[in-house]
């Protein structure tokens, strides 16, 4: 009856399909409670341990304002350096004793697999605030969401991937939960330095999903309905040269869309923070949906904390 | 019939003096609030987004406060290093993406403009927690409401501000705002090289405000009804034996206050955090309203979160 | 009718055996707030300042959490460097002022007897988060509730304090409040540079307490009702290889336990965060109580926190 009742959200990969369409049709549910003038009482008395070890603000402050939405409360660590992981305390430890202060931990740390580690020793449910470089399923949740409110499906989509492909977290778990649609079709748009990994590719590959890889969205962006942009940080160049070279072909402008004439439907995402990907005049252009996401990024976070809750 | 909802608080410019005094009433009016047993539910599934990227306690506190006394819920950012700002984001977005996490925003920022910068890109309303070395708007509304509240008045009243005239926000917002009221006369103590700057004292002229500028407060202390303390910061002075010689002159103690017999129903303020302006003995003494000062602020922050969410 | 109404929380030592077990047996009742499924209003409208100017997760997380699951609000400081601190304000002004915003203050300050001065100046009531090295009195109470609840009774035990005690504050006031109760017998087991003061040992000598001193736990661990281990830091010793002749005499794992055979009921306990004086085995062995106390500590802050609010 309550099937996600104090399940941990550790990766997209643990879900299916028909689970993941279940949380997203919970989330729009919540947009009652988003917009009501009089407070949500669902998760009164509950108590969210809102723990990054990790810079975020977005993140965090959209499960907590999630949590604050649906009536619950907050206890925050936003400040690693600050805490007791300074007198060497290991992170298991630590979510032995917070476990005790509240009823669901969302958790962000530099540690790979932390979230899982924390969901060995918790006895509450544990949900991943994005971890290390492989994880940030809520991320990829309030990204389904955005294009199934957008379009009102997400089968039978193109949808691009622009930029750092091969260590951006949110693209692979996006990437992996488009897989589980029918008839996805999937443009990876990135430097050569920066390609999709083999392993992902594989099991693209393996799951039926058509890909093609470009090194510029030119020849394709007017096919899109979806083109999903993310940032290319320079660290990941040894020769800046080579940087200066590229970035230019993932910065996405008013003059790049005039000239290439996206389809009317098209829209274009961004997981934010952005620095010189989109430019500012694209903000107004109907195609703009990565504030958006920012608003659903609430909706799923709400729908998740009353499943695990299990108060939906 | 909700004048106020909706609307951006960024500078004590924006207001006449019958929105001051509105504000200022409705202030008091949520003492019954803030001192009742039962509490207050109007602002009851409301989210103040609390945003400092600059160093804050008491203003920060304040406006929490303020939000949990009416009801409201909080979700805070108090640490400016460890947030997107660190990676690279610009303001804009941060305001963009937060604007679905809260009904209403305060924010204080280094970047000059801000708060306006902020209004500019957010549905929901703005308030200036402080920018910059301009503006400090609720600063000069719990200050007014200070000096109204213990003189039951405003108009007619003998004013000093003391210190640093030429860098302090506080003290100019508070000029500007005092300028509206009645045969107000301001007196400026200050030494020359941090004197109240010329287009503050040419904005005072064109309202017809006296003003007197004096370098030492002995020989008008007897007069004044309220002598408004700040800080001057060493750092101000190139030469710093330059500081050693002026800065006793902007202290005062209880010697200085036996010696000068300021009228019985005389306060001294100051904004807070003191160094040495005002000898701790003189906390005792029955002039001080400084830490006063911070209560009524809790009063005026409740009133501003009330108004502009509509519901006062 | 409510004994413990304003009065602040500064030092176990301020405490009768009798206070002590009436906050022992309140805080048992909080039990039932802590599990019910509808939300607790008792501290409705009340607000905690949570002020943590020194590094803490669990203790600031425990009270935080205490208050909102008696339905209190709270607004919190965990970032010395960032606030007006910084600004040079001493700590009498910074407490004159958040007395404003709150019904009730807990304080942890570098600064030794930072909470007895805040209780001189501050109308509300002022509760001690740890305190330098000499004060910790709600760790002291969390493991008096800790050993009552898993005994039934602290009288008559045999308790052991292994570790730092020269310089560790939760041993000290442990210490002084198991001195409280009737027919104690404590062992202190240290190195001989960390052993208990001469002054604590006076004053249990003055009450009447039988104690030994130990360098090793294995001539009496399978006497002991109670272990108390803590840590004991590298940097107490002048010269490193002290440490490392020493530091695994306090290293207490599954092997010594099964070499030296503890009565059936004996449980082991730590102040946390522990380093490596526990092994990690031991987590799932029937003697750990370590993590339970983060439990205990929550039920005695909801107890606290309303009984200075003289809510009960």
């Amino acid at each position: 009856m309550r099937p996600f009742k104090n399940r941990d959200i550790i990766s997209i990969k643990d879900f299916t399909r028909e689970e993941i369409d279940y949380i997203l049709e919970k989330s729009n549910e919540m947009e009652v409670h988003y917009k009501s003038d009089t407070p949500s009482m669902l998760l009164a008395g509950k108590i969210l341990g809102s723990l990054f070890f990790e810079p975020s603000t977005r993140t965090r402050l959209s499960f907590e304002s999630a949590m604050h939405k649906l009536g619950g409360r907050v206890i925050s660590v936003s400040n690693p350096e600050f805490s007791s992981a300074a007198k060497g305390e290991n992170l298991s430890d630590t979510i032995s004793c917070i476990q005790s202060y509240c009823d669901v931990i969302v958790i962000r740390h530099k540690l790979e697999g932390s979230s899982m580690l924390a969901a060995e020793v918790s006895n509450v449910p544990i949900i991943c605030g994005g971890s290390g470089t492989k994880e940030h399923p809520t991320q990829a949740l309030l990204d389904l969401l955005t294009i199934k409110n957008e379009f009102e499906k997400i089968d039978g989509l193109k949808i691009g991937l622009a930029g750092d492909l091969k260590y951006g977290r949110t693209v692979k778990s996006l990437a992996y939960a488009l897989s589980l649609y029918n008839n996805i079709e999937l443009y990876f748009i990135s430097p050569p330095l920066l390609k999709m990994r083999d392993d992902v590719l594989k099991s693209l590959n393996d799951s039926g999903i058509r890909y093609h890889e470009y090194e510029n969205v030119e020849p394709i962006l007017s096919k899109l309905d979806v083109l999903y942009a993310t940032r290319i940080q320079k660290e990941r160049f040894p020769d800046p040269s080579e940087y200066q070279k590229v970035s230019g072909s993932y910065r996405f402008d008013k003059k790049l869309f005039e000239r290439l004439k996206p389809k009317d439907t098209f829209i274009i995402m961004h997981p934010l923070p952005r620095v010189n990907e989109i430019g500012y005049e694209v903000d107004k252009m109907p195609y703009a949906r990565y504030f958006k996401q920012a608003y659903y990024g609430v909706l799923v976070r709400m729908a998740l904390l009353a499943l695990v809750l299990g108060k939906i």
